[in-house]
């Protein structure tokens, strides 16, 4: 079964833009966010710690969608469900509805890839296999 | 031949995260920015004169996809170029490529519409079909 | 009894900036939302429903002064614990503590006025004594 | 004399809050953005290769204070002209003034220190005195 984690969060006053509903980037920020809490909620180690042990710096993104589908504000709460819809060789893809309630507000699809630095050039990365210990986690 | 129109930002320290590259939501901050720029450069008039005149409050988003090719970092300055690439019905379609010289960082897709207030409800708004004179500016 | 509430916020990942700690700016971000949920936990109304029985439409910022003590960094959970410290004719004075744990963070204060729209420009904002019943509940 | 540097920004829709006006925060991301500018216009290398040279990372804030005298919004230009004030010992005061043409918006003073990785820690950091040539750049 797949497994699958919601992150919370409220829509503050500065989140807003002068239309008076949350200015769309910040829908990408919880949703990277939510991805990130997804990974702790299972028990993935830090990307710090994860670095040390096996050269993974984290999971960068490769694409990513969005579907807006009705707009919210300020003093709202919000939920954002994420999972692991597929994986694909070196990459993976997340799936996420942010909820206001029941109400669906927006539905994001995330492509990323697990990364390392490039053993001939630190400041460049290169993507890799997901590692099993991992993968077993989300299947 | 279509109009395009390319807006120019730097890329500052607090717009990048702790892996050093641009926080992935900031290029869509970005590309939004860009949006209103090309709306501007081409003698649409600001939202709030739109208004008064026509009704329409702005052109909200319904999707945005975004593929990120390189990543950038705090220092750098990067150009957006934007066009619209289709019209369909009520909706049309905006691309963005967001270059650093010549390499490509990011092309992204939005679909907008073209909204007003509800005239029974002035909380909920409602797609309204391009208004002649500037569906005519880009065609 | 000067009354003092309490709002938690978590530190994400992309509230932190290439020295991995978070970017200052998203301290005062912190304050600016633990200021106006310590009116809603008051039981203000909403801006919105207090300008239209008041014509109050919030309280903009005058002043602000931050101390950094001690940085923080992703996944962890911070509290603005936050009071109103003085209230001064038009304006009044609000503190604030962000902690983490029992360690202080940042030392934050306000200085803040009630507006209400300019009654010749709408598009100007003018200063106003606080109302009773607002400074009642704070005394 | 002393050395001042102006740095420029455009305000964007999405530096706006609802109640169509700079989110306060914003101000101070341009300050912190106009203090790096500052640094980079005087020909100090960028705080990566000054820590290959110099151990030192950066110039972390210590203290920050703006006063708002006028807002700004969408669409505006606005200028932020920055110079060191004082020195103090490992401390040092920037101020710097925001402008919209000739309306000054912001005033706002920072605190900063120069600051290397603790020796015994690397994830702690600990103040240094600014390097004399450095200094030298600005007396």
């Amino acid at each position: 079964m797949t497994r699958r984690h919601t992150t919370h969060f409220t829509v503050e006053f500065g989140d807003c833009d002068p239309a008076q509903i949350v200015f769309y980037p910040n829908f990408l920020k919880w949703i990277d966010s939510a991805a990130r809490h997804f990974f702790v909620a299972a028990g993935v180690s830090s990307w710090s710690e994860m670095e040390a042990a096996t050269g993974i710096i984290g999971t960068p993104l490769v694409e990513v969608s969005m579907r807006f589908i009705r707009p919210a504000t300020y003093g709202e709460d919000i939920a954002v469900e994420s999972w692991i819809d597929e994986w694909r060789g070196k990459s993976f893809v997340m799936k996420h509805i942010v909820r206001r309630g029941d109400d669906v507000l927006v539905e994001g699809q995330e492509t990323r890839v697990f990364a390392r630095r490039h053993p001939d050039d630190p400041r460049r990365i290169q993507a890799v296999a997901p590692p099993d210990d991992i993968r077993r986690r989300f299947e």
